[in-house]
Formats: C-alpha cells, sequence, structure tokens
C-alpha cells in the first residue's frame, strides 16, 4: 500500500453578515481513502456540531466558499451539505444560506449534563473493561465473583474446544438447551434440591428473567390475574405486567405466602419463592406448601418456585423444593447459575410439569433458538468434573463467615436493627421503625456509596419498612468498614432528619 | 476406596401407648456416605410419611429407643428429628414425644391422585460432547466454522479475564449489551453498511432471532396485520405469529418486496431483507427502497429490515443498507453474528429508531436483561484488533470460490436448474419446474443424508418451486461429492417417480 497522502487546512472563515470571526477548526480530507470526500467532509463538520464547536444558528460557509478553500469540487460540499442535510444536523434558510440545526443545542445540553455523553465521531477507543463494575455494599444477591475458580472453568472449556470445531455450528436440537447439561441438571437437581423430574423435561434460558418472562408471555393473557408475593420479586412482577397481568399481591408471613380465604375467580398463575422468601427470606413451612399444592389443583393455578438462592443455606441442609412434593404436576420449578457461578454468565433453567414441555420448547425456539453453547457445554463439564460442588462448599463456608460478622458489626454498632430469624440464603432483611422513610435513608446510603436497598421498594400493596442487605460479595473487612459507613450515615442523618432517630 | 459398607434393619417396633404394631420399614443407613447418617436417617422418615407408609398422628420412637435400634449415636436421631421438626414432618408434643405431623395427611391425598409420578433416581450417564453436529451439505446460511480463528478469539478473551474478576459481575447498566460492543458496532456499521445510528440505539440481543421477538412483542398487538415477503424467512414469521400478527404476505420480484398498489388499512409492521431476499436472494433496487420508505411514512409502518449476510457479496462492494437511506428513521436495522462468526455464540443486534430505543431496552431489560457479557466483550477486542476483519475477508474469498465450484459442478451434472442471478451471499435458490414436487424431492434428499429446503417451505400463499442451496460450510471437495450425491438422487428419482422427469 502506498504511503496515505492527508490534505490538511486550516480554516479561518469570516462570518461575513453579523457576528465575530469564526473557526471551522481543522479539516482533514484523506484523497485516497476508502471514505469519499463528501463522506468525510459530512462527518468532521458533524463532529464539531456534535462537540458544540458550531452552535445553532451559527451561519456556515456557502458550498462556493468551502469549495475555493478545501480546494475540492463544489458537487462533494453539496453532497456533504446535503448528508448534514439530511440528518437535521445543518439547515437552509431561504436566500441566507446554511446554518448549524437547531438541534445542535440539544448535542451541548448532553454534553454539558455529562451523563453518557459520547462522542459519536468515530474518535472512540474502546477500553472494554474498565467500564465492568464490581457490586458495592450492601447490594443484594450477587455472589463473591473473586471465589470463581475461572482457570479451572476455562481449563474444561479449552478441553471442549480441542475436541473439535463442531460445537461452533448451530445446533438446531438444542433449542432448550444442550442435552448434556440438561441431564446432568437433572441429577443435581434432584440431589440438591429434591427436584423430581425427567431431564427432557429441563429447558435451559438466559439467566431465570427470560424463563419468568417466557413463562409469563406462555401462561398469562392480558388482563388475567396473577397471584405474588407482597413483599416479592420485581423482576417477577415486571415480566408478569409485560405480559398484561393484573397482580393481585398476597402478604406474607413467617411462614409464607398467605393464600386467600376463599377466592371464587380463577388465577391462572401464581409466583412463589418458598425456599427462602425473596426479599424477607422466611421458609415456606410444609404445611403452608401443601396447603398451597392443593389451592393449585383446586383452582387448575401455575405455580411458578423461584428457587433463586437455596443452594446458600449455613444451619441445616437445605429444604426439599416445592417441586419435590408437587404429585400433581403444578409447580413450574424455576433457577439460575448466576448466584452460585457468575452472574454474567447468565444460565438459568426451568423444569417443567410434562403438560408445558412442548409449548415452553416451541416458544424458545421463537424467542431465541438455542442460547450459547460452548458455555452450556463448559458448565455441564465443570459439573461433572466435581468442581461444581467444591465451588459451592467453598463460596457456603465463605458466606456463612460473612453473615457471621454482618451481625456482629451489626450489633456491635448498635444498629437499630431487627432481623426476621432466617437461615440468611444470600440477604437479610433488615426491619425498621414505622416511623422511618426506608425510602429517604437508602437514598442518604446511597450518597455515601452504599447500594441498601429500602423494602419498600419490593412492596406492592403494603408497606414493609426496613433495608435489604446483602452480605455474600463483599469480604469481611469490606463488610466491617460498610456497616461503619451505615452507622456514620445513619447517626448522621439522626442529627437532622426527622426521618430516622 | 473401601467398599460401601451397607447397614440394614428391620425395625419392628411396637407402639406403646395404644394402637396396632407397627412398622418404620427398612432403613438402610450407609456408613461411609457423602451424606451424613442424620440425613439419611431423616430423608428415608420422609419418605415414608411421603408415601403414607407413616400417618398424621403416628408416634414415633424415641430418639433413646432409634439410636438402640439402629447402633448410631443418639444425637444423629435428634438431629434427623430436628430436621423433620423444622420441615414440619413432624411434631414434638409436650411429654409425649415425637408424632408424625398432620401436615401428613396431604401427602396421602396428593399421592393417591397420582397423577404423573415420577421415578426419582435417573440411570443417566451425561456424554456432553460427541452429540454436536456439523451441517450437512447443503444447509442454508451456515458459515464454515472451520474458518473461524478460535485460538485468536480465546486470546482476547484471556487477556480480558486477566483484567479483573469484575466481568464476572451482573452488570445492570449493560442491559442492552456492553457499551464496548455497542460503540465499536456503531463504527462497523456505519462504515460497512451505511447504517446511520447513535451506539446508544444499538441493542446487543441473542442472536437475531431474539431481535425480531422483541420487535414483534413491543410492535404488533394481538390481530395487527404485518407485511411478510412472500418466500420469505420462517423465523420472522413464527416471530411474528407468536405475537398474534395476521400475515398479510407480499410477493417477491427480481427488484425485490413488491408492494400493494392502495391499502388503506394500517399496518404497523413490515419486515424485509433487502439487502439479500431470503431465500430468493435478490437484492432491493434503490427505486424500491424509496418507494418503501415512503410508504412506511405514509402509512406509519415500522419496517425490520433484517441484514442477515450482507457481510458476504462477491461482485462488488456491498450495497448500503435501506437503513442509510431512511431520513424519518422508521427502519429498523437487525443484524447477527452468527453467520460472519460462529452461530453458537449467539449475539446479535438491532438498530432502532430514537424513538423506540428506550422502549425496547424496557422490554430487553425485562425479557432477559444482559446477555453473557465475556462473549460480548471478547467480541469488542476482536474486532478492535483487526481479527474480525481478517477473518472476513478469509470468508469471503472461500466463499466466492465455493460459490463458483458449487455452479461449475451443477452444470458438470447437468442438473435442471435454473439460478436467479443474483450475487450469492450464502446461499443459492434453484428453480425448477413446476411440475415438480420440491417437497418430495427435498424428503429424498434427506433420506440420501442432504438438507436441502425446498423453497416451498418459505412460501406463504404462492408456491414458490425449488431448492436453497447453503454453499458456505462446506469446502470444494466435499460440495464436489455432494453436487454428485444430488445428480444421482435426482437420476434415481426420474426413473420411477412421475415428481420430476
Amino acid at each position: 500500500m502506498e504511503p496515505v497522502k492527508v490534505q490538511i487546512l486550516m480554516l479561518q472563515w469570516v462570518q461575513m453578515l453579523r457576528g465575530p470571526k469564526k473557526t471551522l477548526g481543522t479539516i482533514a480530507l484523506q484523497h485516497d481513502a476508502a471514505t469519499s470526500l463528501h463522506t468525510q467532509l459530512a462527518s468532521q463538520l458533524k463532529s464539531r456540531i456534535q462537540h458544540g464547536e458550531l452552535s445553532a444558528g451559527q451561519r456556515l460557509p456557502s458550498s462556493r466558499d468551502l469549495c475555493a478553500l478545501l480546494r475540492i469540487s463544489r458537487n462533494t460540499v453539496i453532497a456533504a451539505y446535503d448528508a448534514l442535510l439530511t440528518e437535521g444536523y445543518v439547515e437552509a434558510r431561504e436566500r441566507s444560506g446554511m446554518f448549524v440545526g437547531r438541534a445542535a443545542n440539544a448535542f451541548r445540553q448532553n454534553s454539558h449534563a455529562g451523563l453518557h455523553a459520547s462522542k459519536p465521531g468515530a474518535q472512540f477507543r474502546p477500553d472494554p473493561v474498565t467500564r465492568f463494575r464490581a457490586p458495592v455494599p450492601f447490594r443484594p444477591s450477587q455472589p463473591d465473583v473473586r471465589l470463581f475458580p475461572i482457570r479451572i472453568w476455562n481449563r474444561e472449556r479449552a478441553r471442549l474446544l480441542r475436541r473439535g470445531t463442531a460445537i461452533l455450528n448451530y445446533q438446531s436440537v438444542f433449542s432448550s438447551g444442550f442435552d448434556g447439561l440438561r441431564k446432568i441438571l437433572a441429577d443435581y437437581l434432584r440431589d440438591s434440591r429434591g427436584v423430581r423430574c425427567d431431564w427432557r423435561e429441563i429447558a435451559i434460558t438466559s439467566g431465570s428473567q427470560q424463563a419468568l418472562f417466557l413463562l409469563a408471555s406462555l401462561l398469562v393473557s392480558p388482563g388475567d390475574r396473577v397471584y405474588l408475593e407482597d413483599p416479592g420479586y420485581l423482576g417477577a412482577r415486571l415480566a408478569l405486567r409485560q405480559a398484561g397481568a393484573r397482580i393481585s399481591p398476597l402478604p406474607v408471613d413467617n411462614e409464607g405466602i398467605c393464600l386467600p380465604p376463599s377466592d371464587q375467580r380463577p388465577v391462572p398463575l401464581l409466583y412463589v419463592t418458598p425456599s427462602r422468601q425473596f426479599p424477607m427470606g422466611y421458609c415456606m413451612s410444609l404445611a403452608r406448601r401443601l396447603e398451597l399444592l392443593q389451592f393449585a389443583v383446586r383452582k387448575r393455578t401455575w405455580i411458578i418456585e423461584d428457587d433463586y438462592d437455596a443452594e446458600f443455606r449455613y444451619s441445616s441442609p437445605p429444604l426439599p423444593s416445592l417441586q419435590h412434593l408437587d404429585d400433581r404436576r403444578r409447580v413450574i420449578y424455576v433457577g439460575t447459575f448466576s448466584k452460585v457461578l457468575f452472574p454474567s454468565l447468565r444460565i438459568g433453567y426451568v423444569v417443567l410439569p410434562p403438560r408445558l414441555v412442548d409449548r415452553f420448547n416451541k416458544l424458545k425456539h421463537v424467542a431465541e433458538d438455542h442460547g450459547p453453547l460452548i458455555d452450556q457445554a463448559t458448565l455441564a463439564s465443570f459439573i461433572e468434573s466435581g468442581a461444581f460442588h467444591t465451588h459451592l462448599r467453598r463460596c457456603r463456608r465463605a458466606y456463612a463467615e460473612r453473615r457471621e460478622v454482618f451481625l456482629k458489626c451489626v450489633s456491635r454498632f448498635g444498629l437499630p436493627f431487627r432481623f426476621p430469624d432466617t437461615d440468611g440464603g444470600m440477604n437479610l432483611a433488615a426491619l425498621v421503625p414505622d416511623h422511618w422513610n426506608d425510602e429517604f435513608v437508602s437514598e442518604r446510603f446511597r450518597a455515601a456509596n452504599l447500594d441498601i436497598p429500602p423494602l419498600s421498594r419490593y412492596s406492592i400493596s403494603q408497606k414493609t419498612n426496613g433495608f435489604l442487605f446483602g452480605f455474600t460479595a463483599f469480604d469481611p473487612p469490606a463488610i466491617e468498614h460498610a456497616v461503619k459507613n451505615v452507622a456514620t450515615t445513619l447517626h448522621a442523618d439522626s442529627q437532622h432528619l426527622p426521618a430516622c432517630n
């Protein structure tokens, strides 16, 4: 390739009719580039406008002047101006010439506000990694990804890829997930969660959120009523609302969801978190579980059991799933690997009652087809190798310790929180006196670089006042430091804010 | 490992206070198992209760009696009873001992109903890898994944992962895709396809199928009419039907989709493949493009432009996209990396008109949240490094050669196919005489291990008779061999089948 010739011109262009001397800045046109001259010119003018160097209403040189200055053909300038006209960057005023468009002010506002200001002119140098963030204390439901044995994961992945390129191809048979993963998952769910299923009843999804979204599309018609826990998980509420559901909240006590005493209206779907009610943490009692299953049979209600973090139980072996008790197969079991592996992996799953398998698989095929297969196959090998169980045990130990450290710190700093008696999981709900405004305080926490959602965020019709603390993603020193920060924030507020005292 | 010792005990236990002689049945405790003795004991008692062998209110042996019978420590029995108490299977009555809980009756009801009683204890042994398959000739739209530089991809991926673990965390800001990828993609689409957009108008999806599905959910209400090309892409038709659309097919000629002369009814959406009509391969003429854009403005129709394989053009530089001409921003541009990288990666994208950006992002957040971020960040680095463009050039060269080889072989074997004059892409549509039954012949091909779909599969209201040959995934010797196989199959059929002659 011959060396690139670049023509650089400094344009001093006098705005002749009114106003001070203006400059268009440096215009660099490259005559033998792949991009045509008029495209180069247009894109550089556009960039000046986007950066506020040329502002709305400002007059631009006539095409005649500009072609002379740049020593290019007038047609080139006209083509460039045309493109800018088309895109709204400039405006032609009859008999006055070309002006920077009024939309330009919007660019300046955006760039002054500085929120997500981008530089469209391709000056962007991607720096892919610095933008990824670790969670801030005490963001709920976040695993500590530093514990994840990424080297072992990569070793299994490399082993897979060495066996051939076939895995890179589209695999139409796997639109509900790689068979190998579904099979080993059926074993794992049976052994660890008492889930009773054939592997063909499992579909792999992109996180549990996709499972909830697809189930909502499948089972809810617009206007249908669905039962949700109150307070409850927001992701489920959003998915069901998206499908047009009318939400009927059911209160929660320390035995789990409270069913309505008598309800004649049909309810096609009920969403519940029996192992550890989100966000309160209560484990649903056996009596309540059986009552719920009878309710589902009687009313022909599908139950979505979201078992989002049942792996993390510290004092006794995890309770079996609700699905385990469900002889009539009205329970749809949803789970995720986001919490036990790492969240950006995006692998979840759903265990379907036989009557829903075909319908769900068809929908999955239309909605996405299969997910990333290398990850799915790597996960199967990761579980098969035993690394998964080792990792799980390691996390359980670490998280149990962190739970203790958190509670000790809270006690040491004398924080006025009441924790319902739960096993923990990944989060602890802290109740506060009624006169507190948890949303307000949560905002104060945010200002102190603490990510502690108010419990009222998860409430639907009856307010639960408090905060949700996730303790798993932070090591003991970080927990201690952050609890101190919580104490300081509350103390500062108690001086001058009636919200908490 | 030493052989497993299993202690089996038949327990004859007399219920002393009232009632007949009862048995606990067989309790088998395995002393050196991974599962602790108390867990084994608890789970076996639980199973008796669940199966109605022990019924509500029935007295259980005291821990003292049971430890003696089973020859295990009393603490083990107490731990097992504690677990059952926690789960509500048993109840402790003051000064009377331990009883099967009242909830047990509900189990009997459920288990008598007996619908879909599944057999836990799966006999399955996973075999994760052998199941992945490469495509069979001439499966359409499949890249040759053997050309993909997986080592370079892995190198970029490893480099990313070395920079820290933050990328493993959930990143709520990236629910429409990793910023770094969206930015570099905006550049790439502008340079290669003339797509005009700000990077914030790009959303990353799990393949183009997810984009189509979400767009259909967003833009189509049940009963709405939508325009599709006839013949046309099945994935789009399925996604639109799923959203409840009524399909209005529009015929296709060698200038692309044929718009209806006058149509007063509203049509919210039109799906089109302008760069290379699927499956026929025609490139939409400029006149037709302008007509289509005017139509969209007049009727307020959203146009989905699916640019599924525009990267592969052999004779001239690719035409800019329809989106490039669309000053009024009615075109939604959909693309995928499945064809230019590898299909099991599952990364696609959509370029949204400004008015749809927020709505789409909200829906994406509810439907899935972000996709796998390691892949997205690796892809950004892969493009940035130049490896993407090198790979693309390499594929173009290889595929151009394969196209030539395919056409030469077809000619050499004198196959009675007529190929419309198209540039090729990844597939060639072969037209056959009207009296052929392409579906029948396609079945004969399948029996000869050829994957050649009939064109009528893509037809809606007017039948197009022929076959779709994908030539990209197969090297020249494989193509030659497979064309010979096609010739043999057709020849064999011509002897005794009226379908083709």
